[in-house]
């Protein structure tokens, strides 16, 4: 059965973006603190058309993550860019680019029905608007045998997590409180879950969880 | 210095006791489940008069913890017993009898003055009124050059780490989200941190954090 795997960055306040997300700063205040582990990565950098960056133990891991990545699902605002007045925008063409980094049909969940629309090197946005289930098996059916990937936000992270739809947690908790902002987990729980891996790093701390589906 | 250490169980979602805290749940809803790592070990069971326990890494740790504190402090709640009606009986005794685990002073953040209580083995608690930064000079005097351990509760540990005074964070995560409760980080931040180790385990991931002091 083909994963579906949560991947995202966290404060260790539990924060996946700051308070007061503004154009200026779709990832809020502080949001950025999060990614700059990420963003020096040489694994990061070749998927987004960047060079040089830091080879080792975290840059594996990111590499891992895309060759075994098939599929990915977003939030809406995920692909618009943050929150605020643009998200209201059903057209908006997103913050991707014309050579989007994931390299494989996305699925964006969202209530705008809306074209699919076709990047360069196998990136598409496909928008569903039959909820996280039809999303889910549609990214399943396109990912070729390899694993989904969600990336957030954290409302869609929620609703699959609450939904018992997730096979794996990766969360990287970065060392800093931000104080405010969006919460990973609010209102998602009680759930048991199974330490599958622990990666520490230059800082950051990979964690790797899956939950328990005695229930 | 003598250094003041947090050191608490939280959950994956950032809590360190459930909702819906209760006389006979004063650990809240799933709270149990936080502590269930700890109570197992040989170093924990010794300290709370209990025999047997498993050793292994996790146990080292607790004993290396419990070696290394000279002194404690805590919340008036963590003293009573949870929060709770008998919370607002400023003569409750609390709900550790007479051979607490803690083998040192005890400093009790309270508004209500009273005299220090004896125990046996070398614990005594003292109620201080006049602050958060009294307590910590009377525990790091009586520590005897040992660390002060702060334990708790949530309120506590954020009025520290907001002034601070805390000198290292360890955090064990435990694999659960509660879904509610007291949220440890909750209005504090932003706050950069260092990471200064981190020990897997069977399921409990030990985190331990410096906050860096560069404002």
């Amino acid at each position: 059965m083909t994963q579906l795997i949560l991947d995202i960055s966290m404060s260790l306040d539990g924060y996946v973006a700051g308070p007061n997300q503004t154009l200026e700063e779709p990832l809020g205040a502080g949001g950025m603190d999060l990614h700059e582990w990420v963003i020096k990565l040489a694994a990061w950098r070749e998927r987004h058309g960047l060079e040089g960056g830091e080879h080792g133990p975290d840059s594996d891991l990111v590499a891992e993550g895309i060759a075994a990545t098939g599929a990915v699902v977003m939030g809406r605002r995920m692909f618009s860019g943050g929150s605020g007045p643009w998200e209201d925008d059903p057209n908006a063409d997103g913050w991707w680019g014309d050579d989007p980094p994931f390299r494989a049909p996305v699925f964006v969940l969202t209530h705008h029905p809306r074209e699919t629309v076709e990047k360069q090197r196998g990136t598409s946005f496909t928008f569903v608007t039959d909820g996280i289930e039809s999303a889910l098996e549609q990214a399943r059916a396109a990912a070729g045998g390899k694993a989904v990937s969600l990336g957030g936000g954290a409302d869609v992270a929620r609703q699959y997590l609450a939904a018992g739809l997730l096979d794996e947690l990766r969360i990287h908790v970065v060392p800093v409180l931000l104080g405010g902002g969006v919460r990973l987990f609010d209102g998602v729980g009680p759930q048991q879950l199974e330490v599958t891996r622990v990666l520490e790093s230059s800082g950051v701390t990979h964690l790797r969880y899956s939950p328990i589906r005695d229930r």
